[in-house]
């Protein structure tokens, strides 16, 4: 058999782009996108994203060039998760939650060339910009204006080249800081758009592992990684994630999970797939998921387990009409909301997935005779994070030890590892990084420790690296602990996890002071220390004081102890002194 | 981004085989076959699959060994196309409807190491086996014994190695023709499954690329063509196939399609993946049918619209308690068999795909609007071939002369080309006719003729290799005519398709005779003489003499106008003179 080898008609590169040319085709006239008094179809969103495609390969922008984005749920964010991978470009995603500091760190590592800003975080994306140091080129940041003001939205200047908009931009990029109401962009989202070809040929992939996606993440150390996955991890994904969702054809999708999050999780392409309905949110409190929910008839939503809790306990909470699928993730999701939720008519399921394999890659996979148990019990089994998904080929619990897989008893603990085709190629520029998270061994260390019960199902049960998860969003502690021990007051600190009815988890930081500046550290200074210099959701709810932390013989801080006491306070407890 | 490449985390080979593992974690109390009165939990067959793969390697089976299986849709059929290739062996399905001398053809072409044989079609297997000429050592034969009888099957020998079955079964395999009672069997199928380890590793593919299936395919040469698929192309094509058909967790699946026929168009190992019930029947009448439907709750089930009018113009129909999805291809449904179909509470998708493409690679994708159109106009909708599914990159029709895409007007034909992975690794032993079907320019060529409606949509027209679609089965007439072209009786033979109620197509020949051999020649002799040297499934229906069959300039037989004859034929009309 070994005459027989790939060629070029069985081996075209798996990419999920090829998603959106036929949704074109099979749901040319279904709705695709619905953000309040904005609709397309599918045979107009193919046409836009063709046309901004066409024009970002006009303006110069090259294969493997970095394009970020930093947006809410609009639809120009949901067209550029398809244009510009089409223009051969790495779609950069930035969260909308991160500081100035961080985000300007993360455009300066991805070299990016282009900047698309939501007209709501323009000043946000103008400190960032402002904060790169004269030699270097910043990305041209280009508008997204508000979708109330598009009509009148042919102003902009367009120019013919990327060079031509760099020397624009930073002309007008002026870096002093108090030139607030400036204008920073020299053509529009909108514009690129209109001016660009429909019949454009989009960039295909030369290789199923051209990078198409860089999405930073919260690592264990102070620098954020740069998580880049391949054309074929998130054709694979994307279609893992359909069927393992059961995701009918055209099913109505309402984006509360952030699109920056893993691109939506992937079913950002995967809406494309199955010719399913966007309806997209800009910001949204519980009131209005009811009011999308019922009003465009919604059939399915992700999101963290704090929109879970959000939807449980608001006061518009109705029983719903028809059931509406609801896949969380990034926190196992406590009990009781789980039982008010689907009380209320929502089918929850629940997956484990992280940046690094681009979405879901275990699911808790539901039995039908689970449905006769109690319902405490019911809950417990839907929190496990449960088996693998058909797209990933392996997943196993190592003994940190021995490096053997655990016994499935449910108790024996281990670190949790990945194989598959969902995985990232690797952290951009950080090859040392890459190789301590996927090994030789062919595993890929999640840092996340579990067990596996004796049904195969997979139960996380700590973190290794401290992660903390607030609102859906990962928080290093060594990433806060590095940033407070820069306070020359600080003489430790450690920043663990503390449960929160609200966020899951907020940080927690027990801090010593130095000799004798015992009175200058005030827990208001401490957090003002960290306000200026760390995304909001990464600052500490609660400061505690204490005259020396805990340790173990060898001197290392003892974090299971201050997470025992951080678990155990009470709900009233603020900041203090111990 | 140039550093970042493949892992061994990252890119382990995809294969459907991996779909089983988690089918028993995740549905292994659920039943995964039901035949007659046998019964198997996915559990059950995880381990049976398990054990038959070690038994397979325990005797020496090795990577890339074929190993050939003749069986109807029994449980066994099912198992094998998981336990061969655990086993690491290449899995090769034989059609059951094929004649010995055919058989014995493939499984020297394919040096078969073992034949798994259906105990009703022992005699044919050892008709075949017995034609091989006695310096060639032939496949051993394992059967598959009656499942009435399973109780009592611990009866085999059980040998140690492949060499001493090879030699007990040859000695066995005496080649006399007469010696029809004989034993050639050394050990069965149940005595591998009971004696092989389930706790065996199973053979994990090194690469992707490597084969998983050996199909032949009657193709346009009289000898047929090997079809080889890597483990990457039915993975891709399993997971495809269920989202295109959006086929929901726990479908119960009845087995009308043969699983020799693509495997079962991937639906084999598409069941393992979403936990199916698959429902297997032996051989079965419309009664049986509606029975099984009934019975055991059917929700989904396959099969060439020769199943589908028998379904129709059974005097058993009646309305179905709940809808069955049933999916055809192979040949357009007639759109009369559609409605009445539908009318009984069957819902109709069409797809099309060949055995180059490991199952259905377009689909008729079915639009709501549709619905209100009147039912005909519903019914030709349907019967049109369609768009790509997504595991396909793209499809088009070329102009056979200028090689360019034809006008999408539904009138400009061409030839069908596909690209995807899906395709296959390509003919075994056969580079040339490889190279001839995926040629240079990155297209598989399918031979077949269709056009592209303004709305994008595929439909076939008529075939370049004019192979007549029989009851579902290809049958080349290249290959009928090579055949007739033997009889010394026979001047010139042109066979072509004819319009046929229940077949859908039955072959038709035209023939002229040699000078003076015209009394010699009736259209009894020819048909014995085919008879003799086809299977029973391409032996024309229809003998037409000519003084002389009509000719081109050229002197090319015009087989466009002798298909109009055949077409417009009286139904009464049979073998005649002209």
């Amino acid at each position: 058999m070994d005459h027989l080898k790939p060629t070029s008609a069985n081996s075209p590169p798996l990419t999920p782009l090829t998603f959106l040319d036929r949704a074109a085709t099979v749901y040319g006239d279904s709705t695709s996108i619905i953000y309040n008094h904005t609709t397309y179809t599918w045979s107009q969103t193919h046409k836009r994203c063709l046309q901004l495609a066409s024009s970002l390969a006009g303006i110069g922008i090259r294969r493997n060039d970095v394009v970020s984005v930093l947006a809410f749920n609009i639809p120009a964010m949901y067209e550029l998760q398809f244009a510009v991978p089409m223009a051969g470009a790495v779609l950069n995603n930035l969260n909308t939650r991160l500081d100035a500091r961080t985000i300007s760190v993360m455009l300066r590592h991805s070299e990016s060339k282009l900047l698309f800003v939501d007209s709501h975080l323009q000043a946000l994306a103008h400190d960032a910009v402002s904060r790169f140091p004269p030699e270097i080129t910043p990305p041209v940041v280009v508008l997204i204006k508000d979708y109330n003001c598009l009509l009148n939205d042919d102003v902009g200047i367009v120019t013919t080249s990327y060079e031509d908009l760099v020397k624009k931009g930073n002309k007008n990029n002026s870096l002093s800081n108090d030139d607030v109401g400036f204008e920073i962009v020299t053509t529009s989202y909108e514009n690129l758009v209109k001016k660009g070809d429909a019949n454009f040929r989009w960039v295909r992939p030369v290789n199923e592992w051209d990078p198409i996606t860089l999405n930073y993440t919260s690592g264990t150390t102070s620098s954020p990684k740069g998580v880049v996955h391949s054309h074929r991890a998130i054709f694979i994904l994307a279609l893992d994630s359909l069927i393992d969702w059961s995701v009918p054809k055209k099913p109505v999708f309402l984006w509360t999970l952030p699109m920056f999050h893993s691109n939506g999780w992937g079913f950002t392409w995967g809406m494309a797939a199955v010719g399913g309905t966007n309806i997209c949110l800009h910001k949204f409190t519980a009131g209005d998921v009811f009011t999308a929910v019922n009003r465009h008839h919604v059939t399915h939503m992700c999101g963290a387990p704090v929109v879970l809790n959000m939807i449980a306990n608001s006061p518009n909470a109705k029983p719903l009409h028809n059931p509406v699928h609801f896949l969380t993730g990034g926190a196992p999701p406590p009990a009781a909301v789980v039982l008010r939720t689907e009380s209320l008519g929502f089918i929850v399921s629940h997956g484990y997935g992280m940046t690094e394999v681009a979405g879901v890659v275990v699911s808790c996979a539901w039995k039908e005779e689970w449905n006769r148990l109690p319902v405490t019990e019911k809950a417990s089994l839907k929190a496990r994070q449960g088996v693998r998904t058909l797209g990933l080929t392996e997943v196993n619990v190592l003994d940190t030890e021995s490096g053997l897989g655990v016994k499935r008893d449910g108790l024996t603990q281990g670190e949790i590892v990945l194989k598959g085709a969902c995985l990232m190629l690797g952290y951009l520029k950080d090859p040392r990084a890459t190789a301590m998270c996927m090994r030789e061994d062919g595993w890929l260390y999640t840092g996340d420790v579990g067990v596996i019960h004796p049904d195969g199902y997979l139960e996380i049960k700590d973190r290794l690296k401290d992660v903390i998860i607030t609102g859906g969003e990962n928080v290093s502690s060594v990433e806060v602990e590095s940033v407070l021990y820069c306070n020359p007051a600080v003489n430790e600190a450690a920043v663990v996890a503390r449960p929160d009815k609200f966020w899951g988890e907020t940080p927690c930081v027990f801090v010593s002071l130095m000799d004798g500046k015992d009175g200058g550290g005030s827990s208001d200074e401490i957090l003002k220390f960290c306000r200026e210099r760390l995304p909001h959701y990464m600052v500490p709810k609660t400061v505690v004081f204490m005259a020396e932390l805990p340790k173990t013989a060898t001197g290392k801080i003892m974090k299971s102890t201050l997470r025992e006491m951080a678990k155990n306070m009470p709900p009233s407890m603020g900041n203090s002194r111990m």
